[in-house]
């Protein structure tokens, strides 16, 4: 194991920990449905829409994060032997798995205000904090390698969500067609990696 | 290291870490039984059988999180250098990783609605998502040196728990045997590995 | 990275992985202490006792969760590519993971119940189970190149963990003393490995 | 992969675990806000300075257990074939995480009794305790390679804490400053390792 090799992999290993970790806490904040026993032997279950919107935002930032991870590994296999890993780069990722350690909070946030507009925006600017320091990690790590393409086409996660958290003040609709579009794009079939 | 080695390592340390805290986390939702001391010095718990029911969903929701563990370990000896790791059975991956988060959620629930039908129909779905997704994924991994047995072999689960969730409705006792049978079934010893 | 390394590797990463969150969890469930400001500068602190007592288990029980790590870590250096790795090493090994995750839980039930005998019979059952299954494990894995020192030596820990939950019916000051000394005993400078 | 390596990667992996799962409880113990729902459309926060202390202790302690990250990661550069892992380094990187599992405790006990001098000693002893094992670690781990002025430099953190935990005694800002200066110190940008 050459010494880069061992970089990476606690690289990847404290970043998969995190994400792994900040994925399966948003389920155990998930409230445990109570459900009333009537005579008649049928199940009623109080507040439906309630569990079904914490549902909701429960796969929406677990897809999100899911995001996140498939590209950071996609990101860590350009790490080359020159080019080596930067002191920049090891705390950009810190900045990142700061802001993706966030999500569970504002998923919770957004839950226990009934999707209010504060919440939302709350929770929308932790996915533009993680997109955009997802951004930069890119940009420190490809150098020069980076193309002018690839390098715009990672400024589209933290413009995006800019631009929801400015129409979470105007017109919400479009930023809830935001949050939900790039989940749905990356389920979409591609080549293999 | 070769490229697929570090994706094969990604993608099971992800897998590893979910489950890793999916287990862990199913004890810490274990109630913390409180003793009343009598004046003789003999200690009595209130609410017995509450307290060996969560016992017994904790044990039996380990046990099915280790089994899909295994199987997963053992799935991922099949990913060859000609076949890789594709788009779409990262995205299965996380749909498993999805389902196997619910599980201790699932857990609690019917801990705290006292086992009632509408509980167990959640559980029992988690189960059956979780080796849905998990077929799909074997057979992404596999391609054609899936043989048409070992294809079969891979939809017991899903149909077991699809038989469970009908039979909760009519019959629940049979359900009871179907979550308990297979972790039982893994137990016997086998050919290594 | 040949078969072998690939099941061990992901054999001792759910188990690091447990283990780790287990440690971690046990000081979440610490009780944070509520500082009441006098008008002299002072602070008093309700309940020190309560607050040492359940700092004496939390360290108790991390140290412990530590020696099992340790122990493990020594003992899957003997996982040979000749011996490999059974089946039903794999499944002691998560019965042992069970038992593991089950200290939090027996912690947080000791100190909630001021340490009466009920109690600390619950977290010495769960550190016999872990260590029993350990000893099980390690026959497991050495075959016929454990020797009979070395196979007393692993009984050392279930039989008294074994006493220990005897002695609390009589004689609990003995259990006490086996509870503290194994953790000090390894401490103590010894070879490298 | 040679049996050092595996040492290694153990002892990081552990490692790696409990820091990652230490950093993403962190915000899981920040305290979800309640906003009130004004007719005028307006939201408004109860206890917004509140709020705020609990998310700067947040990014204080998450950033300082990223730095102890860092310099673990630096460190176990060092371990060579010749050195190799001694026991006593083993269990000192146990007490470090002792220490690093105590951080999200302190910084709750910190947060919900309004940073009193009781609380910020307590939180301060944690930063003092870990970084003086990271010290005895370094120590541990260099051995004769050690250098009279790096071994100076790894004194730097607990003098520094030690001098804070008696600042709190008599002059506060002294120990804010020192609390927050040191994370500021290693964002700056410096060589690649």
């Amino acid at each position: 194991m050459n010494p880069l090799d061992t970089v990476r992999t606690r690289f990847e290993a404290l970043t998969d920990g995190v994400m792994a970790i900040a994925m399966t806490l948003l389920a155990v904040e998930l409230r445990v449905p109570h459900f009333a026993n009537h005579a008649s032997g049928l199940v009623s279950l109080q507040n439906v829409p309630e569990h079904l919107a914490g549902f909701g935002a429960f796969i929406l930032s677990f897809m999100t994060i899911a995001i996140f991870w498939v590209n950071h590994h996609q990101l860590t296999q350009h790490i080359s032997p020159v080019n080596g890993l930067s002191r920049r780069a090891v705390w950009c990722n810190t900045v990142l798995l700061l802001f993706v350690t966030l999500i569970p909070f504002a998923t919770n946030t957004m839950s226990e205000n009934a999707y209010n507009m504060t919440s939302m925006i709350i929770f929308t600017f932790m996915l533009f904090g993680a997109s955009a320091s997802f951004a930069l990690l890119r940009s420190f790590i490809h150098h020069e390698s980076l193309t002018r393409i690839s390098a715009m086409n990672s400024l589209v996660g933290p413009v995006l969500y800019a631009i929801a958290i400015i129409a979470l003040l105007f017109i919400p609709v479009v930023a809830h067609i935001i949050l939900i579009i790039p989940p749905l794009f990356y389920f979409l079939p591609r080549s293999k990696w």
